[in-house]
């Protein structure tokens, strides 16, 4: 996010969904009052797979991927699409661990949820994407056993 | 960073060094162009321990910590400083890799490599600091076995 001169830059989860990244918040602290204002943001995520070794120390690399996404932040209304988004949220951090028994009544009770708890989800639907990668083969990868 | 209406956030390694954050990059790209204007960034670092499980699908949390950090990001114009900024990036990334008979020569190499090779360092000296951090007992922790 932008606030002010700075940058402000928070790590979340996430889920994709529909083509949109969803988020979601407490309603209240610095991040909610930024977002809030439904200001461009640049959402990044990235996977680490390990530092890339070489004889040569200006030529040791990282080997990662990352996807960087670019929009407007803005808070869901429609309490239909936000129950939906957080059930993809808490099936992609807690997979199976609300089972069936649960899932019944779920949605609704998020929906009632919503209006008693300032629980808020933001969707980010991107304007543009970009992606970089640096492949290597894991052999290449640092490992303390390399010592 | 911030690059015109929108934020730009990149995934770097760093290492923390006589009380700054210290950055490389390759002299070029959409980065370094943002980075030379010497501009105001947040530099964010987090460590995700997991999600926390609960009966309640909205009482689920995460469990982490996070340190923000706010200043300036001011190009390393000192070969020295240089030097080491990015000796101590190798040794953070790759422990023991260079081994004795590498570090004696290891400076000065860097330093004569820095005038042919467009590597560039980034100090980060903090204007302001936050952190947070939400702690759990790991047995509230979600994992696959809890399914």
């Amino acid at each position: 996010m932008v606030n002010g001169i700075f940058p402000y830059a928070v790590p979340m989860n996430y889920v994709w969904h529909k083509g949109s990244v969803y988020l979601h918040g407490m309603g209240s602290g610095k991040k909610e009052e930024i977002l809030s204002r439904s200001q461009p943001v640049c959402f990044t995520i990235y996977k680490e797979h390990g530092t890339v070794t070489d004889p040569v120390p200006c030529h040791a690399d990282t080997a990662y991927m990352s996807v960087m996404i670019f929009g407007k932040a803005e808070k869901v209304s429609d309490p239909e699409e936000a129950a939906e988004a957080l059930w993809k949220l808490v099936n992609k951090y807690m997979p199976g661990y609300y089972s069936n028994p649960l899932t019944g009544t779920f949605v609704e009770k998020y929906r009632s949820s919503l209006d008693e708890n300032p629980v808020s989800v933001y969707r980010i639907t991107p304007q543009w994407m970009t992606a970089k990668e640096n492949f290597v083969e894991s052999n290449k990868l640092f490992n303390l056993e390399m010592k």
